[in-house]
């Protein structure tokens, strides 16, 4: 009797162990939070018409001679910017990219809130779509206190990171060997997001003395 | 006696799965991999001295007239390549900040793995550093197949990725405003080791035909 008592003690320890090692494990699988978007994409971008992307209900509605309906890392980066539901912070050192212009028109017009910081000599340089986004309401701001405001990043929601080496151009996106990191790692967007509100709070034109004048009041 | 073996039975399941639990929780957080590096620097960096990071030893070694012992981005950014036990990679647009030349050449001498791809005309500039690392015997190859090779990364011992909008010279680290991601996430990690390894091999002098030459030869 003693042994059968034993032998079912055994076996119901043995039991509880596994039954609760198999709760455990699956409340650990339910509690274990989904992959971070990490991307990386790489340029010259095969040339393609971009029509697609901006008119998915119509794709044939294109007629010009360059190939339809591919996918190339372009389309991938303007179908990330595109995926803002509510905000799109941009801090670029040059953009004379129409599409990219197109992209961050579209995004306007559907209320998607858009602010914008660029180079302040870069944002007139010929081709440059700075004069575009104003003229369609979109608040852009001048950073002139460096030699060049060198970034090219994109925040998408406050959550999404777009930055790399590549530059919102036409010659860079078809022309260069070029990357574009796309993220939502927040040990790599906060930061991000900290500077971008740095730099737009230090070139609000109504609240700051432009650096030149400030220069000129130091000395 | 019936009443006291269930009492028995009931309480070593219980303690049979309180311990199993706390030993799945115990081995999960020693089989937890310790955080990934995800760093954020920005520049411009502040002006200092770099001695302390070349010769630790003796950090007043140096008597010019910079500030000393200064921890800035750049400071930084130069522990992070340092870091390198094995190998670096390098595949930069453009070259000529001496610190950060120092720091290769540095590395070289302790029999680290080097590879360097370039901008073709980039490496040529006034003040490159391209010509003293092909002095020292690091195998420097050119890009030339592209409007620019316009990447700015560094792979440490291939798993350690340092990118962003930061060129290699003294005027972007000392008076532009820029980024540099120090990341060891392998998804984004291994993109770029695949795009380093696939630049080298088609840019390998030895095995092919300069793209000039197969321009002409398809026409």
């Amino acid at each position: 009797m003693s042994v059968m008592w034993t032998v079912k003690v055994v076996g119901l320890g043995v039991v509880a162990f596994s039954l609760s090692v198999e709760l455990l494990w699956r409340l650990l699988r339910r509690l274990k939070p989904p992959a971070t978007l990490n991307e990386v994409l790489f340029f010259p971008s095969e040339v393609a018409c971009m029509e697609h992307i901006f008119s998915p209900a119509s794709p044939n509605s294109c007629c010009c001679p360059l190939p339809h309906g591919v996918e190339t890392s372009f389309t991938h980066l303007l179908r990330f910017i595109l995926s803002a539901s509510s905000s799109l912070d941009l801090c670029l050192f040059s953009f004379s990219n129409m599409d990219l212009c197109r992209a961050v028109l579209y995004l306007y017009r559907r209320k998607i809130t858009v602010r914008v910081l660029v180079d302040k000599e870069y944002s007139v340089i010929t081709g440059s779509q700075v004069g575009a986004l104003r003229k369609a309401g979109i608040c852009v701001r001048n950073v002139g206190r460096y030699v060049h405001m060198h970034h090219k990043f994109a925040l998408v929601d406050g959550r999404r990171l777009i930055t790399g080496s590549l530059n919102w151009t036409l010659a860079a996106v078809q022309c260069n060997s070029e990357n574009v990191l796309v993220t939502e790692e927040p040990r790599l967007v906060q930061p991000f997001v900290r500077e971008f509100c740095r730099l737009w709070a230090d070139n609000d034109p109504s609240q700051n003395v432009p650096f030149s004048d400030q220069n000129v009041a130091h000395n």
